[in-house]
């Protein structure tokens, strides 16, 4: 058994297009029109929609269950969303993938309620999943420490930009409590509305947290090198904003000499021109550091298919064998 | 069998050092200093404690198992100051009942972050709540929908000081989901925690939403006649921002030709004097406007007190009645 890359890319649209559908009526609870639009104004836009994806495979891998991690899926999402509109705040940001953010679109006090908003609501809509009540109260007190530590993780992300020296366990831990938790969150919460047993729920947390390692790396990874159009992403942005990404801080212990300089010299540079963000990114190439990244991301990805030995061969486990590769060779 | 005021005092003072002595536990999980101390910074600076106050309260009515509330009073206060915190960025405040608003000790950023945290953090502490899983569930689903409405409810609040034409039943409304259904979780909460009947939960419910009615109302009359030095609130601010209290509505109604110019020309003046504040407070009394909303109040007091027929007689009943009186004889 094994799966094309046409049959992976086909199953994720197939999911994505249940998530779209399901979407809408989570929002709906929301009496408010204009909070509710700005509320929705991100979650309706599209969206790549991995998280609940994953859950839903994972799933379907353990029991076929996967329909039922529908709403949970949506709780997802709303929560991905809700720190969307809040960092666009924070960030000052105007545009996320070609549309206005929501505070630009409304006015920071509505994208303040709205972000707190979705959150609550993403509750509202997890304590309806079809699930017994023991389970549902260990996806809740996950959820709720997910995005604790998420806050935590972004926490330290600002701090970094202020920062010299972050090393690369201190990265590592950062992208650990920024995005890894988020994706073990959806794999395990998969498992346990799939009623997994305990070594699979375990092993399922493990599979979303390298996965997500391997996803982050190489989100940065495409701030480099991606094409703004594919990834929506302004390239060059980290190099301007000085991001302490494992690119950046790898770099600036292979760089030396005149090399080193001139990295620094850019870096961190918020008018820097395109001339120099090239020059940027041929010395971030030269010293390695692009590689090392790659490198890394791959390993993490393989962590996470070995993670997935507990389940029993199915197309299901092929899928989320491929998800883990795609997160690393993706271009978007 | 009855509670002298003394002993109501003495009661809530006995139970919010409780609380007081709780939260610090209910902070330790969050391992970043720099945001447990912002996530701190109002929770450990005190407060009435009134909505745990209450669970505990009814919960003890029921079944004596007050203790059992604790966590979910926790929660409650978590959620309560990560709605200051956000309200304080959303007002652009810089103080709060004295000591420097979260945004303005630290920064923006991190004080939007701080908000989230508490808020997850909260459903963190619920989910440890010493009851039944399917109870569980019910509290979970109604604290989410109850944090959603309250942002609904802040929605309509800011979107009243744009407009001239608030009737009572808008204004009715607005308070309902800001306030009264916050103080309707917490009396619910703590019924259903006791094992209360179904009547008994409806009964708790209806009692927190009344309670919380008057409450608002008490609160806004205290932002007019109140003492800034026991109240904590700048006298005159709801005047100056123009906001649209009961009071404010009712004058709007009552007051004609001059008189009604002349207060006006107060209302909403930012930079009104102290000499227009008190000709505005004096048109505010003698328009009857203040007589009427403390009447109000006292009107859902008593429709609060006549929920709790469902309880049987014991202390704490009549502390509850004496609560539901406190909420509009207090001054502070």
């Amino acid at each position: 058994m094994s799966v094309s890359e046409q049959e992976f890319t086909n199953e994720l649209k197939r999911k994505r297009e249940v998530i779209n559908q399901a979407l809408p009526g989570a929002l709906s609870p929301v009496q408010h029109q204009r909070l509710k639009d700005a509320m929705s104004h991100y979650p309706l836009a599209g969206g790549k929609r991995l998280r609940p994806i994953l859950a839903m495979i994972m799933a379907d891998g353990i029991s076929q269950s996967g329909e039922r991690t529908i709403p949970f899926g949506c709780a997802l999402e709303l929560v991905h969303n809700f720190t969307l509109v809040h960092d666009d705040i924070m960030d000052n940001d105007d545009l996320r993938r070609g549309i206005q953010t929501v505070h630009k679109a409304y006015d920071i006090p509505t994208a303040i309620i709205a972000g707190d908003a979705l959150f609550s609501l993403a509750f509202e809509v997890i304590s309806t999943t079809k699930t017994n009540d023991g389970t549902l109260r260990k996806i809740i007190g996950d959820t709720a420490r997910t995005v604790r530590v998420i806050a935590e993780g972004q926490q330290m992300d600002m701090e970094f930009e202020n920062r010299k020296d972050v090393s690369e366990a201190e990265y590592l831990e950062m992208i650990g409590k920024k995005t890894a938790v988020f994706f073990s969150l959806a794999t395990k919460g998969g498992a346990l509305i799939a009623n997994g047993t305990e070594i699979q729920v375990e092993k399922a947390e493990e599979y979303g947290y390298s996965l997500g390692m391997g996803f982050q790396i190489k989100d940065d990874i495409l701030g480099v090198l991606g094409d703004e159009k594919t990834t929506g992403k302004p390239v060059g942005s980290d190099i301007r904003n000085g991001k302490k990404t494992l690119i950046a801080v790898k770099a600036l212990e292979n760089l030396k000499g005149a090399e080193k300089n001139s990295f620094l010299e850019i870096f961190g540079k918020q008018d820097a021109g395109e001339k120099e963000i090239e020059d940027a990114k041929r010395l971030l190439e030269k010293c390695g550091a692009i590689e090392y990244a790659q490198k890394k991301a791959e390993e993490f990805s393989s962590t996470a298919k070995k993670a997935l030995a507990v389940l029993k061969e199915s197309k299901d486990k092929k899928l989320l064998e491929e998800f883990a590769d795609f997160v690393t060779y993706r271009n978007l």
